[in-house]
């Protein structure tokens, strides 16, 4: 097949489109460690984490078994409001640079959350709907989940109640209004509206919250407020089996094509995008089907995979969550402030930590000014402004289409695309204007901070 | 055909895309008026345009006798990054409204330039490519326009000098920060750099600036830059000619399905987007072969068609522009300064200002709570989030599509949906606090305006 036979955007038909979510746990070797209860320190049940979660919602948590969910009708029907996303050949790309690498990302910022994060609050909604519940409960730090999970409640018609950090309220209004304008209420954490807010603001007066605090926050709301579930956009198995749908229309797209792709590349965060993205050619690898370079790339400011611990450790600050098995810096962390976007979270995705522990994935830490060198580089070819987070995996992409100018290996790479950064202007302003650092956590830092993980075997 | 089997959006095949752009002018009866010169009040001539525009986009702006004109290749590559765009069935909000309508919009926000202004800026950047020009020179207001130019000028390595309202920088410093992102230089009009901008500083001290003159001080710059043009986003039939694209594809989109609509309507600023959505419809309908309703909707506080006088008018403040005949609110007209978004220009194209005249369309303005009012309504179940300018289309369908309730009609509504609102959430914020007013400019206000109009037959 000549390379012009392939179109820049490989669309599929809308009845091409995935039926049922991949839940990648049922094909792992070895399982995902589960999560364990704080106080108990046993593995949390269907029953511990029902006041917490959305009923559906915890079996999909708890299902290590079956390979494939079915996407009930009213998901994929709004699905099809976005999706399928198209998956885009980098001709102009490739041709700037003049590599002989074959470049593929799948786009998922064309919905007006401008990111992936729609897709599994979409699903949280609506069986949070399915359940009669009067709202959901959530935190946000960057605001794309904040702002996914309220276009979700807007259209079911559900409360939408959203805890972002405070440090976020304040730079970033916009979001806010985002949300505002889908019906949600957006509180700036921490606040004086729950119990932990006002510890944690006796204890820092002044400080201008974490992502731990306000998932604290939310956690509370929702298990005291009757009719209220909690729901989180990332690090759950339930968030990463709703994402897969990333990788099988992915998947599927190159299938139709007969494309093999030599790397799958996504950044990580707490690993939503990426473990939807790889979840179905991990599962061919797992099998020995295939033999694809899966590669997680994150922040060397808040190194999990490349420099953290696989522990139990907790979720949140105010300690309230289950605990999970994670690589992770310890809940004390405190991402250096003058970082850029998402990807400020401890700990990573179970799910991919087990993967990555096990040796089937690698991680690649970059630095941030050399990812938005890299966001620029291929904005300005490819017409898309994506987001920080998302250009973490843009600067490995195209590292490893440079390597291949070198080489002259036509390597086919894939990476997710997964967000626009039309909110994020801010940082790129400093990058124009010299002024972005490139702080990375010293041994000694680190060590201080694993010193909170809890002592658990 | 049953509803199901159309999908929710329709997307063409790239081999379905259209070649060729659609010149409207070749077959309307009565040709608009040519643009005059402002010293002689003769026809521009070739010779006359060329030291302001591109050679070829003269020959573009002078054409009125070829129906088609082939996209070069290179565009059409160009275009093939993020189009063909969706022509999106609204099976939700048609839900949400209980409507037996049938509603369709053409969503061209699929972009980084978050508008449909990238169809032209990318073939304006390639004509000047081609002439070895080493730059462009353009004005913006709201910044869609700018920033789909800079977004063009760096795919083809061209220089990009962008005079942005003053007040626009100022208030929109992340639309700012995109153009940077994309190598260009944007300063703030009116500005010390050009002798127009001198002069409208020393006459209006503090003055925060405005389109008209922002292209005066643009078009001298490219006058007096060896090597440089000056490009525009709107008004120009050039514009409109590439802006085609829009409605040839809904127009190939629908013929695939074989739905016929009843209307068509579109948002209209300087016409751009309305001119070329309209284009093979009013085509059909000039020859007979369809009867569609055809609907221009306007800001009420900027009415040029509704209110305005047919004559010819300038361009720019510092009237160095060449006149045309159009629809026009004076050119001394001041947009109301809290009027949201685009839209605020005083004249209208003088293509489809002479289809208004001639009675092939119908045009309609509407009050800007009302505006954002409705914008919200679409953006809670269509999932997109709407400009402001768009959003004056979005009013206007969902008013039509609520008659059909009442009158049990099963419309087929198709309307144009220009961009996204990641800017302008300054505007929905003002919305959302209830502190945006509808100011309407009096009859009075208007006649002191028409007093700007020059006196030519």
């Amino acid at each position: 097949m000549t390379t012009k036979e392939i179109p820049y955007k490989i669309y599929l038909e809308e009845n091409e489109m995935p039926k049922a979510w991949y839940n990648l746990r049922a094909d792992m070797i070895n399982k995902p460690a589960p999560l364990i209860h704080p106080g108990t320190h046993q593995p949390m049940t269907l029953e511990d984490l029902s006041p917490v979660f959305c009923e559906e919602l915890c079996k999909q948590e708890l299902n290590n078994t079956d390979p494939f969910i079915e996407i009930p009708q009213e998901i994929r029907d709004f699905y099809k409001m976005y999706r399928p996303s198209p998956l885009v050949r980098a001709y102009c790309l490739e041709e700037k640079l003049g590599t002989p690498a074959k470049i593929y990302y799948k786009f998922e910022g064309n919905n007006t959350s401008g990111s992936h994060k729609l897709n599994s609050a979409i699903a949280q909604a609506y069986y949070a709907k399915q359940q009669g519940l009067k709202g959901v409960t959530t935190e946000t730090g960057a605001g794309q989940w904040g702002t996914a999970l309220s276009m979700a409640c807007s259209y079911f018609d559900l409360d939408c109640k959203v805890f972002m950090v405070k440090v976020s309220y304040e730079q970033k209004p916009f979001r806010r209004e985002v949300m505002r304008t889908y019906g949600a209420s957006v509180t700036p954490s921490p606040s004086e509206t729950t119990q932990i807010g006002k510890k944690i603001l006796e204890e820092h007066p002044g400080t201008t919250g974490s992502l731990g605090c306000a998932i604290s926050e939310a956690v509370e709301v929702a298990t005291s407020t009757p009719g209220y579930r909690y729901v989180l956009g990332s690090v759950l198995n339930q968030v990463l089996l709703h994402q897969s749908i990333i990788g099988l229309e992915t998947k599927a797209a190159l299938d139709k094509y007969g494309i093999v792709p030599d790397m799958v590349i996504g950044c990580a965060g707490g690993g939503s995008n990426l473990g939807g993205l790889i979840a179905p050619f991990m599962g061919e690898k797992i099998k020995g089907n295939a033999d694809y370079r899966i590669v997680a790339v994150e922040p060397a400011s808040c190194p999990s995979f490349t420099r953290g611990k696989y522990a139990y450790d907790f979720a949140d600050t105010g300690q309230v969550c289950p605990l999970a098995k994670m690589y992770t810096l310890g809940s004390g962390f405190i991402p250096a402030p003058n970082h850029a976007g998402g990807l400020r979270y401890h700990g990573m995705s179970p799910v991919l930590s087990q993967l990555y522990d096990d040796g089937l994935m690698e991680a690649i830490a970059v630095p941030q000014t050399e990812v938005f060198a890299a966001a620029e580089e291929f904005a300005r070819v490819e017409g898309i402004l994506p987001a920080p987070e998302s250009s973490h995996a843009i600067k490995v992409a195209l590292d490893e289409a440079k390597k291949c100018i070198e080489t002259g290996e036509e390597k086919t790479i894939v990476f997710g695309l997964t967000g626009t950064g039309y909110f994020d202007m801010v940082a790129y302003e400093k990058y124009h204007d010299g002024i972005m650092d490139d702080y990375v956590p010293t041994d000694e830092e680190l060590e201080k901070y694993f010193e909170t993980l809890p002592p658990i075997a």
